[in-house]
């Protein structure tokens, strides 16, 4: 029998996620396996025999180098559950039939906490019904929100881009607010978890003052006191930026994001039109207060933008791949790789496993000691923490001024 | 009397108008001049007796290289329309008073139409008064709808910056799209030139479809025909990237930005709650269709991108600037710099200098023959256009992963 891997990848793509799908081939090829297949969009797409030679879409080492610096999925990602194994034993015969037929000896996954539960339920049965394939999880997600690994590739880069981003927006607000008081709201991803959101504070350096208020979604967000906190600021500056989550809740569970005027209108298909949450607070904030006020929302740039990775966050996403091919050739099985930070300084980090189960759909929050007392800012262990994930450059290879990606063939 | 220079700033940022500010102060310097004094927050901050000399701010080599990679204006700009001559003397007779005393020769003012316009006031008044400073114009804008300039620094850049995140943004919807479909609308700046939204077609390239419809502000947007042609394009394919102008108008002449359900919310001060433009067609397109739709909109992160900047344009930038000392000079007055295309290929410019009485106020739309017939993309001259504008990087200088800024000192 052959020794061949295949590679799938699910959820919120990232910056890195290809950079982790590079680290797999590559460890494979270098491990001696036969075939490295990539599944086209995750196990849903596997369940209907997609699924390429990975070693015809990456011919050689400048294919590797595009890769890591292609932004999004490359074989396309899903967002599938699968059943569990007493629901639909079927789906389950169908996935080993293709499996076994393809001669698959390593399954690698590469996701957030739904990919592992996928990873888990494989590994089960497999166990239980005596095959011999292995089951790896690869992290990744920009959210940071998975258990048990010191952080996730695809963090570090969104980090990056939004600190970036954020200092960039600081500035422009700064320049125009001449006798005029101006309040940019800036929305950054993060449904529960408020990594990315907190990240805004890496604008804040010698140059640069920083947001002036961070609102994470894992505290109640109370509007009177947004409003009083502005107030208090505008005293000093005329031009203040505040970073918020997409997630923010108030103290009755209600989502900023859906107290919109426009959040009553519902169309034809029953989709409520969501205002977002930045452009709420800021119409907010322009009703309360009469000044100049704008929403921003990051949005899938943040997500997307491998013009601006990190070369940390490339580079642990390569790491991460090449660990599960590792982990799974050495025989383990129902695991995933996971990041052990050894030391802050020097920074430096080395890869290690868990079993899944103690893993899946377990959501990593921002403790409560890293946030200010006042709930409207980062601490600086929370800075501490995020600096090392955004350093360095992975350059995009530009031809006519443009960065450059791989693309499938089919 | 010492021969002083004084620039401002004026009108929205762009990535490159410090390096417009870098020229001036570097040619300035080289040419003679005594001391060169930066307003603050152009002709407004001026006014009230704000400015700061340069020499202070700008203090070597690498400081120049700083300025040349901060986005956003450096002296801060203003949107402030001198009166003419003869409604508001005393505002004139300010200005040249504080002219006199601090000894100018030459004032140097980057901006776009409306700055033109205050170029053009004073040296009307100056030469009206028998005065002997003189007053040129740096052409900026991203907006690109300056006249008689070949194009505009601050466009390369942000046509650079929607390029390339029009680009992320596409192979983030092609990833998610498997078996179903996914409407992605990218809106961009341009409230009556369609310049920008037409860069969006940069992403076009080998690796790349591009977006799939590109609307322009300069031809009147249909509803129908636009849900039409997205019923036709998702037969073949599951996920779409349309980039459409905030400026967009029905036939009617009502901006699509207003047509929101929210757009009938006026809070206490007046100010009515706008969807925009790509938010509402999202809401549109989802109610019509019955799909899954998200609106994105560039805002003013394409403006203020300079970790993305052109390399070309930030180059142009800096000539124009200190074109403009040359000519004040060498005597000119009540001018503005342009650039003129000396060649295509290879791509050649020069900088030229044009009566400001011709430039001011006077709108450079996208031609209509730049368009394509349907209205639904830009033409291969468009592309040849805009392309030599997008060339090479221009490196931000990173501490801690992070863009550093020069920072005005107070």
């Amino acid at each position: 029998m052959k020794r061949n891997v295949i590679v799938g990848q699910s959820g919120g793509p990232t910056a890195v996620i290809n950079s982790s799908l590079a680290g797999v081939y590559k460890t494979a090829k270098d491990r001696g396996f036969h075939n490295v297949y990539g599944m086209l969009h995750g196990i849903q797409g596997f369940l209907d025999e997609q699924y390429v030679d990975l070693s015809k879409q990456i011919r050689n080492d400048l294919d590797i180098e595009l890769l890591k610096r292609t932004p999004s999925a490359f074989l396309g990602t899903c967002r599938f559950k699968l059943p569990e194994i007493h629901e639909n034993k079927e789906i389950y015969e169908k996935v080993f039939e293709i499996l076994n037929r393809l001669e698959i000896d390593s399954f690698i996954y590469i996701g957030g906490n739904d990919s592992m539960d996928t990873i888990k339920k494989l590994s089960d049965y497999s166990i239980l019904t005596g095959q011999t394939q292995k089951f790896i999880g690869v992290p990744k997600t920009i959210d940071n929100d998975l258990a048990l690994t010191d952080h996730t590739p695809g963090y570090g880069s969104a980090a990056k881009y939004i600190g970036t981003s954020v200092k960039e927006i600081i500035r422009d607000g700064l320049s125009q607010s001449y006798k005029k008081d101006i309040v940019t709201i800036v929305e950054i991803m993060g449904r529960n978890a408020g990594w990315l959101t907190g990240s805004a504070a890496l604008s804040k350096a010698e140059d640069c003052d920083g947001p002036d208020l961070i609102y994470l979604p894992e505290l109640a967000f109370d509007l009177k006191d947004f409003i009083e906190k502005i107030k208090k600021l505008l005293k000093h500056k005329h031009s203040l930026v505040i970073a918020v989550s997409e997630g923010l809740k108030l103290k009755d569970g209600q989502y900023v994001c859906e107290m919109g005027a426009s959040s009553e209108y519902v169309d034809a298909f029953g989709h409520r039109q969501l205002t977002g949450t930045a452009n709420y607070l800021a119409s907010f904030v322009a009703g309360e207060l009469g000044i100049k006020t704008r929403g921003i929302e990051l949005s899938t740039l943040q997500r997307s933008a491998s013009h601006l990775a990190s070369r940390i966050d490339v580079n642990e996403a390569f790491m991460v791949g090449g660990a599960a091919v590792k982990a799974a050739d050495e025989g383990d099985t129902g695991k995933m790789v996971v990041i052990d930070r050894v030391s802050d300084d020097p920074y430096q980090c080395s890869t290690g496993i868990y079993d899944v189960h103690k893993i899946a759909n377990d959501e990593k929050l921002v403790p409560r000691q890293w946030i200010t007392k006042d709930g409207t800012y980062v601490t600086k262990e929370f800075i501490d923490y995020v600096t090392p994930l955004i350093q360095g450059d992975y350059q995009p290879v530009m031809v006519e001024g443009i960065p450059r990606h791989l693309v499938l063939v089919k």
